[in-house]
């Protein structure tokens, strides 16, 4: 089976097992000039692993865009040049296969409940810090999409009533993202340590002691505290999963993040969540994406 | 059945058939000084009720509190004295009868759901605009209500990060209640209109086209549009019920509230929701009491 996790800066195509094993591996950065650029790269990533593989079944892409499931169409993309594709039809075209679509959060979501950091639980949330927030929601034991499949857009809460600009083609304000993600943490290095460092100098420093980019570092797991105290306050969850490249600062955000969601989110959801950090690494929406392939080829 | 509507201010008890129908009501001011005497009114309450219809055979609460479903233990109660109580076994042992409570948001939702202005929806989420704001979410067709029953806690989303403190108890800040329920209206009205006026002088004063009110009120539209669009992101239901006190400022609120989700939360989600007042009006508490009720019986 082949999974494509489309990011925000990667495309990582994959040919997934059932038990979501990787069999074979691709990744090539993702072109946000135009629509018919990354369609290109996809084509090629999927015809490369196939030919690998010597052929597959179907295919599964998690993808950073808001999707009618009603009609496999990809509507609001934030990040990449998706808006108004009637994604899983192009693809189910092109290639003359089952093909199933998730969010790029929910196939994370789902990977990482199947097989890390979430096995087991009814009611799990999943947070991607990368580019943006992504966001997965696996509740009374299944997936939570939403109606036509656009919800679980975590990183698009408001968190600061009428602040900056939400990052990317979102229209809103002040939304968890554009305050909490890597996208906020570069912007939080270029303002503290220099006009050219990025997040992953931020936590890098943070980790060797420098107070600087401790407290910059700080500041940032206090704003993501606040975000996961209201998912705790919402949704009661026994576990919320953190993964992406920012979510790797690992304890330097997360004591601060347990820290704000004891002190701030309702009695007795506070006590019972477990706040931990996702399993599967970067290859979660990859694994994911494949697995949301089997379904395709299951429910056929 | 007897359901009970323990609010902020005010206690409803009732007599509930199974279609929803109130046969026998009473309603008492919440005492708010100590548990003792807020569990007097209650236990009179039911007595009172109970007489008045020869008999019951379950009783349910819908209490403002969170939860734990396992225990049946109010834990963390913002408005009213309940905390840390444990209100099922205390209420069963009392009246020797099966006994569900829920949080009164939850019960709130549950009536509109099954015979209101939420009917027929398999995702619906409905926010009760009152002392504070409650919450209830109908996913995939049931009631969320979290792994232990503590979730739906739709007030206490963070909406301004560092914001003021939220109201009554609860530890947060900047939390969507603190700053678009009644109580909020309330603090805006003796901002701008008088020391002594209140949200419902507010409410009246736009109504009759007093520009400072209209335009006191639109500002909180805003806010409570704000938090709607967040919800819409997060769950993308196919409706959003607005009950309580404050939520029957109706249209006042409504377009300016429609006009931020139409421009600042996600397509699809954002035209596909739709955004309808209560039909239950101040019963829908009370209704919904009733029948969890007849599934405490049910379950027996």
């Amino acid at each position: 089976m082949i999974g494509v996790d489309l990011g925000g800066t990667k495309i990582a195509a994959g040919a997934i097992d059932r038990l979501g094993a990787i069999t074979a591996r691709r990744e090539r950065p993702t072109p946000t000039s135009s629509q018919d650029e990354l369609l290109a790269v996809l084509d090629e990533q999927v015809e490369q692993i196939s030919a690998e593989v010597g052929g597959v079944e179907a295919l599964g892409f998690g993808i950073p865009s808001t999707i009618d499931q009603r009609s496999g169409r990809a509507v609001s993309s934030v990040h990449v040049p998706l808006a108004d594709l009637d994604f899983r039809s192009r693809m189910g075209e092109r290639f003359e296969l089952p093909v199933a679509i998730d969010n790029d959060g929910n196939a994370a979501a789902i990977a990482e409940w199947k097989l890390g950091a979430g096995a087991g639980a009814r009611d799990m949330i999943m947070l991607t810090l990368g580019t943006g927030i992504g966001g997965g929601l696996i509740l009374d034991g299944k997936p939570y999409r939403g109606s036509v499949g656009a919800g679980a857009e975590l990183g698009h809460m408001v968190l600061q009533y009428d602040g900056p600009p939400c990052i990317g083609a979102c229209p809103g304000r002040g939304h968890f993202e554009a305050l909490a993600s890597g996208t906020a943490a570069d912007a939080v290095a270029r303002s503290v340590l220099a006009p050219d460092a990025t997040g992953r100098d931020l936590v890098r420093l943070a980790f060797e002691g420098d107070p600087r980019a401790k407290e910059a570092l700080d500041g940032l797991a206090r704003i993501l505290g606040a975000g996961i105290a209201s998912l705790v306050n919402v949704f009661n969850p026994e576990v919320i999963v953190i993964g992406g490249g920012f979510g790797r600062a690992g304890e330097l955000l997360f004591s601060t993040v347990r820290e704000v969601v004891a002190r701030e989110a309702l009695s007795p959801a506070r006590e019972l969540v477990r706040i931990v950090p996702a399993e599967l690494g970067s290859e979660a929406g990859l694994v994911g994406a494949g697995l949301i392939a089997f379904e395709a080829l299951d429910a056929r």
